[in-house]
C-alpha cells in the first residue's frame, strides 16, 4: 500500500528554531530512500506504507535521543485504491485547471 | 514508546456521512486493545507506537476493502520522554487550571 | 454559515506542559459564547464561522501578549449545507452504528 | 498579526478527483493578493490574519454555492512576534541545515 503523507514535527524545545530538527528528520527520510519535497509548513513524503511509517517513527526516536522531551506531530496521509497517484500528479493536476 | 493520538479519518465515497466508516475504525481500535474516546472530529488513542500505528493502517486496508477507493486522514501524534501521561492526565491537567 | 471545529494550539515557549495555555483559550471561548468539549489532543467548537474564527485569532493574540513568542496551530473545521449537525450528533451518529 | 498557514481542503464530492474545487481556492487565494505556494497535499498561504482568514472563508463559502454539500478542511498556522519569517526563510533555513 503506497501512501502520500505531510509530516509536520514539532520539538518542545527552548529554542523558537526548530529548522535543525527538521533537517535531522529529512537525513532519516533520504536514508530510507523515501521520495521527499520539504514545503513552508511540513514534508510531503511518498512511499511504501511501512517504510514512510518506519521513518516517522524514527524522527521521535531520533529527536528524543537528541535530547528532545516533548513531541507533538501532525500527518496527513493518503491512499488510493483506483490509481497510482505520485506527489507531482497532484500537483500537475491541480495546475491544468488554472491554465 | 508509548504514542497519544487523533486520528481524523476521511473516506471519499458518494455518502456524505462517514459515520458507518468511523465505526469500522473504533471496532479495529478495540479489538487491538486499544484506549479510545471518540470526539466530535476525530478519535484519540493511547498505546504503544506500533499498536496504534498498526491499527491505523488496517483501517485504511479494511476500509478500502470495504469498496472505498481513496482515503484522506489526518492525524496528531505525541510522546515525551519527561513523564508518562494518559489522555485522562492531559484534560485533567487543564481543567485544574480552568477552576 | 456554522462550523465545527477542532483547535490543537501548541505554544513554543520554555516549559513541557501547554495546559496554562490552553486553559486561556477555553476561558476565551466561554467567553465567547461558543459552544466547546475539550478532549486529550485539542478542543472541538461549534458554532457561527465569524464567532469561532474571531476567538481562535483571540486565542493567538491573547498567548502573544502573556509572552508566547511563537504559536503553531492545527485546525479541522467542517461545514455542511445538506443538514444542521451539532458536536453531539456527530458522536451520536457513529456510536448508534457501534451498538 | 502575520500569519504562515497551510491549507488542505477536502469536498465530499462523488469525485475522487479534488483538483478542482483546489483550483478555485488558488483563485482566491491569488485574487485576495496572498502568496501561496501549491504543494502536494495542500497550499501554503502567507499574509496578514484577516486576509488568509478571510480567503479561507471565500473558499467554503464558494465551493458550496458550487454544489459541495460537506467540506472538511484541515489547517496549520503559525505566528510569531520574535521576528518576521516568509514561507522563503522558514525552507532555507532548514536547507542551511543539509548543507
Amino acid at each position: 500500500m503506497k501512501v502520500l503523507a505531510d509530516l509536520c514535527i514539532i520539538p518542545f524545545t527552548e529554542n523558537l528554531s526548530v529548522s535543525k530538527y527538521v533537517a535531522i528528520c529529512e537525513k532519516i527520510f533520504k536514508d530510507a530512500g523515501l521520495k521527499t519535497k520539504l514545503h513552508s509548513y511540513g514534508t510531503d513524503i511518498e512511499g511504501e506504507w511501512d517504510d514512510v511509517f518506519g521513518a516517522i517513527k524514527k524522527c521521535h526516536e531520533v529527536l528524543h535521543n537528541e535530547g528532545v522531551l516533548r513531541i507533538s506531530s501532525e500527518l496527513r496521509f493518503g491512499t488510493r485504491t483506483d490509481k497510482e497517484q505520485s506527489m507531482e500528479d497532484k500537483i500537475r493536476s491541480v495546475e491544468e485547471k488554472l491554465k
